[in-house]
């Protein structure tokens, strides 16, 4: 074989187009030609609220008392035992889950969770499933792991898993599921009844194949819900071969800091092996431990979120007057995304239309889905309300 | 094939003892039994001593100074262009190395940067080579990117990189080849001469085979040098392929909060897509960004270490004191390891014998190499001085 220089898997991902990102870009390079206040950038979930005051405060006072060495010193490869038993104290508060320190690993935030937990399990000829529409980077991962993704097509009525589809695509191959609720795109929380029913239909496929089939629950944004009546079920509650994966970046306005956890359930099929098999994955890909002060930090600001108000401010701002405009918004009950039904079939044909009103939204085809356009409003309340005749003007363009 | 719950590989990884974590667990054991004062751990190559103070006032600052959005907010995924711009800058005013932003990236510290850089490179086939004596988890990266680790025998009587061996051992496979300076476990900096002939060497083969063999600089002990006169080369510099993968952990004591970088060469073969594969790799490891905190903390403090005195301290009184009791102690340039020859033939029977007086000590041999011990003096000075009368009985039992 030809000697080649690099991993061509590799290359290919390094120089692959996100159209996020290039979407982004577009926005930088337009707001030097015509000034920032005039492009409405809606393309990366990023948060745009600030950290809660109280997470300085901790980091202040342990830069006091706590000795350097320790404080910035390597963590056990799982993490911190005091970490780990306070997060468990506060899931078990919670959830009734009844979690122990020993079953959490600490990690470098939510894309470390995954591509951990699937180096774990995954296996060559294992697939891995999940819902249209989805974060593209589930494919990444699970690729990455050696194994294939098979994407389960949308419920374009309501965004629910669509479990139809589901039960037609399972496969005694399957290893692996990975359910992201609240979602990204569409900021859809999964209701209790669809879960219910998913969780259902997969133990029943476990005993048909005689083999755990195991959910991955990808929940960075669990704590982004905005009605108090929103309830975003404990999956390892409902189903005994789950994993937890979980993510700050959201929560606490962190996301630079890649601080999050694993939680292998204790009710798990084999459950200590499994767990010894994600610290050698953790190992193997080189994390050494998740970020020490950071450890620290989280552990003292349990159950305390970033303000979550702009977000909800936002969300109904852009979901009143888009419906008034005439636009097809699915309502959502969580995370920071608003996903909007595209006004012609195409959806990178609509948002190239939407560059011309300075409107920078993401196309639905690279979630794996077609015909909707997703609107990050993790951004000024000011840029919302600026924004607003832009999306009204390109509205009337196609006649609405 | 048989179900398998999790993936083999990765569960015998974390299953698997290492030597260094056993020992130091046996010593949390011992001194809970004897008394902590009376055990003398010398296991890990944990930093003892405090980061520098401007890296709490940086920290400090920054919180004061710097919107929290900004601040705890992703980077781009190679590092942000700021943080990359000053380290590129430090680089070139040290080595003249002709680096720029482009070719730094940033990462979650040295292990971090090898699997990135093993994971953009290496194919099915492929082969890693290293020197023996060399950190074990070099084997564990390099097989969990694909290739396989051919290990060079140690020259045992200067601890040089061993060019004879390796002329032999070297194949058309061979795409990398680890280097460590200064080493872990020897403390031992390799020679301009001896580091120059290796490039040599390895530049003929290039020629010889038609394709690059990459030099992967693995340096985290560069800042930790004990006397003005020793020079570690500028890897760089001596050799067109070459990756420098570092890491602030030891120089700023700050090994907990992972960050570090990669410099691929901008004189590297096809540079800019072996940069662009390092980026693929790091997506596809679930990396996203390096601490978004600490890649300010560590551009404002280049140049900056950690107090190194107390390491020199420590060398000196180790050194002297146990080349007095008739040990052969290999002269330690840098890193904080003293390498020494077991005074029995089987480095584990010596160790274990050590322990009867309290000295927890790392045998050789996982380190690829028989015969010796490693001996982390990153710890309390007192410890030191209180330690010597069990190492002086130690060498009498051996009829030393």
């Amino acid at each position: 074989m030809a000697f080649q220089p690099y991993q061509a898997s590799m290359l290919a991902l390094g120089q692959a187009p996100s159209v996020i990102r290039e979407t982004f870009e577009y926005g930088l390079r337009r707001a030097q030609e015509i000034g920032r206040e005039n492009v409405f950038d809606f393309s990366l979930g990023n948060p745009s609220v600030p950290a809660p005051p109280s997470v300085h405060d901790t980091m202040r006072r342990l830069m006091d008392e706590t000795d350097s060495v320790l404080l910035h010193g390597y963590t056990s490869a799982i993490g911190a035992e005091p970490t780990r038993a306070a997060i468990a104290a506060d899931i078990n508060a919670r959830f009734h889950a009844g979690i122990s320190a020993q079953d959490l690993y600490m990690t470098c935030g939510a894309a470390a969770s995954l591509t951990v937990t699937l180096h774990a399990i995954l296996c060559p000829g294992d697939t891995c499933m999940t819902f249209a529409p989805f974060f593209p980077e589930y494919r990444v991962f699970v690729e990455s792991a050696g194994a294939k993704l098979t994407q389960v097509p949308a419920d374009t009525e309501n965004f629910q898993m669509n479990l139809q589809a589901f039960a037609e695509l399972i496969t005694p191959e399957t290893k692996a599921v990975i359910v992201n609720t609240p979602n990204n795109p569409t900021g859809v929380v999964y209701t209790e009844e669809n879960l219910r029913a998913f969780c259902k239909l997969l133990h029943e496929k476990e005993l048909e194949y005689g083999h755990p089939v195991y959910l991955i629950a990808d929940e960075p944004y669990r704590e982004l819900v905005y009605d108090d009546t929103t309830v975003v079920p404990y999956l390892p509650n409902l189903y005994d071969n789950t994993f937890v994966c979980y993510s700050y970046s959201k929560s606490l306005s962190l996301p630079g800091e890649r601080i999050g956890y694993i939680v292998v359930s204790p009710k798990m099929q084999d459950s200590r092996l499994v767990y010894a098999a994600v610290c050698g994955a953790g190992r193997a890909l080189g994390f050494v431990c998740a970020p020490s002060l950071m450890q620290r930090v989280v552990a003292e600001n349990l159950g305390k979120t970033a303000d979550l108000s702009v977000y909800r401010r936002n969300r109904d701002l852009l979901y009143k007057n888009l419906t008034d405009y005439g636009y097809r918004c699915i309502y959502p009950d969580g995370a920071f995304y608003l996903w909007v039904q595209a006004l012609e079939d195409d959806a990178n044909a609509f948002c190239r239309k939407a560059r011309d009103y300075e409107l920078l939204l993401v196309p639905s085809d690279s979630f794996g889905c077609k015909g909707f356009v997703r609107i990050a409003y993790c951004v000024t309340t000011e840029m919302i309300e600026r924004s607003l005749p832009a999306f009204k003007k390109l509205a009337e363009a196609y006649g609405k």
